[in-house]
């Protein structure tokens, strides 16, 4: 089998497949550093959820359930730390408007039978100190956690580098389809066609672009692009622990601390066609919204700023298996949940790659639903 | 004779030098990659004039004066366009306060005999229709140009190349002073000993580091740090022709256009020791102050935020000359203006090592003031 495409959704499954026993080669020219590279890695089921993608949110809940076995796993084999922190999520309201909010999403981790517990002001303050005197009351999700997707690639490619994967550093022009109707393999930039039983499309927003795809299983992805910042302090000195999320003058934004000093601060939302270039004005509200929920965010170091492009699908939600075209598979469309969603898209994918129906947690994600 | 430090104000002096047949030899690990990199490049004695610092803005003028012969020798010799641009700077004010400071600068520039114009809120939008609605005034000074001091360096580097003059990518450990008390040369980082006639320190605010230096010769320089971001929009996008700057909530921004797309914003000023970290508070301070005063700033790129330190001194003057150490010279201390005072210093420099007394105009940066 080939995958098309080396960020974390197909090196996770390139992994799993490999551990089952699959012959298995990656293909990508830039591994890694496609949206995963720009990604925070928040595992935030719970503080994400809405009424509207409950079937999303069961997912992500599947998924995140998954998530520390797989960096067990990744870490065993390989001696890589992948930063899973489960110190819990911290969502915080400055007004009225943003209360509603707050009140709105314990009424859905109710009805869904999620954890989260509403703080008061002087509760989320003495949760994190450093939250801004203006917060007047939160929602703490200790099962929303968070991992380091630089370290989960560069885990998932030593792995691979291990088990005698190869990780391709080619582009693939188009999938081949034979006369039958069936994907044969894949051409590459190289100029080489690679003959596979299976092609599986797990290359972003970019899955949308590969030619040779019939019309029929081309997946509905589109590029939704999201600025982020990237902050430092010394390892001792992030001034929080826990993620923290907010909404300042109608404006999402989440902190994310990790223990290396890393404070990653995301991140916007844009349908700009495939544009990476970061706006000023998406900084400048990043760091504005950033100040507001935690003052002394203003000491760090700015070390990068950068974009990456979401794979959007129409409802949200991934679209993973059979593509209509046999041979052909998808692992893409997922949007703001890659990194949560990865663990449970590779063990989804092995099982309809051993030639077994898309597992029922994985159902919702069934890409033949919108056919 | 040996020049301590390859930035605008080394490499120019260094140039001027070989021009009059001198033999010259520049030290430096990183030539112009230092504060000269990141600098604006406003040539403004006009807008920067105070009635405290007259004899400074006296020496802006002298040195301004001479940009034009200066920038088209350079040209003329290389072939590389230093992008000398002569619209003019136009400094707006958002509020009374603003407002009361523009009256004095124009009652500094009366007292100097200095040409400026007070304009209405609809005059400033006339000249730059970018500018925000909120802009109540302003006052444009067609004499305060800009060069981009990236070119200007990368001319100088070619000048001197052509020249023969060689540019060590080396860093000087010590100066060397021989038993009468007279300089005698450099040890540098690769281990030799460089005998000169004449060593010249011009290292910006690493000028007070230098070892061998005697106590009483010694920079009275410090850093002053200064943080900076450059954005970029397509050349024919830039949304204003002229150098524009404010005060927003009191802190001083600049916005400095350039007919390559790029625009600076700038700048920070702190004394933070010889850090050159960015911080994230900074980027965000000005990039509100810029979109507050330029809306549109807003949909341009950032590709660059970094931070630079200029080299203070105790009245914000240059050091030039003599340093009461025999055959050591001095051409530090520009603080804001190193890139302004490159071809007075330089012109300044040569004529003192031909043994002549430091020339009027830039008399009031004689280095032996504070002694």
């Amino acid at each position: 089998m080939v995958v098309v495409g080396g960020g974390v959704i197909g090196l996770s499954l390139a992994w799993r497949a490999a551990t089952a026993g699959m012959a298995v080669t990656v293909c990508d020219p830039t591994p890694g550093r496609g949206s995963s590279w720009v990604a925070a890695g928040m595992l935030a089921p719970v503080t994400e959820a809405t009424t509207e993608e409950r079937d999303l949110t069961r997912m992500g809940l599947a998924s995140i359930a998954r998530w520390p076995r797989f960096a067990a796993d990744l870490e065993e084999e390989t001696g890589v730390d992948v930063g899973l922190r489960q110190d819990g999520t911290l969502q915080v309201a400055f007004d009225n408007d943003d209360r509603r909010a707050l009140d709105h999403l314990a009424a859905v981790h109710h009805d869904l039978g999620l954890a989260s517990e509403r703080c008061s002001s002087s509760r989320c303050r003495a949760l994190e100190p450093a939250l801004s005197p203006g917060v007047r009351g939160g929602l703490f999700a200790g099962d929303d956690w968070q991992v380091d997707p630089r370290s989960v690639v560069a885990a998932l490619r030593e792995a691979l580098q291990r088990r005698g994967v190869p990780v391709l550093r080619t582009a693939v022009r188009s999938v081949g389809v034979g006369p039958g109707g069936r994907a044969t393999g894949v051409d590459t930039d190289d100029g080489e066609f690679r003959r596979a039983g299976a092609v599986v499309l797990a290359a972003g927003a970019d899955s949308a672009k590969v030619a040779g795809v019939p019309d029929a299983a081309r997946p509905a992805v589109r590029p939704v692009k999201g600025e982020i910042l990237r902050l430092r302090a010394e390892p001792t000195e992030v001034p929080f622990t826990r993620t923290i999320r907010g909404s300042v003058q109608g404006r999402s934004v989440y902190l994310v601390p990790r223990l290396n000093g890393e404070v990653v601060v995301g991140a916007t939302m844009q349908e700009a066609g495939y544009d990476t270039t970061v706006r000023a004005g998406a900084v400048h509200d990043l760091l504005h919204a950033a100040i507001d929920l935690v003052p002394a965010i203003e000491e760090l170091r700015l070390v990068e700023a950068a974009a990456g492009l979401r794979p959007g699908s129409p409802d949200n939600a991934p679209l993973l298996g059979a593509s209509g075209t046999p041979g052909l598979l998808l692992a893409t469309g997922h949007f703001r949940n890659g990194v949560l969603l990865a663990p449970l898209t590779a063990d989804a994918l092995v099982e309809v790659l051993a030639g077994r129906p898309l597992p029922a947690d994985a159902a919702a994600g069934c890409a033949g639903r919108f056919q």
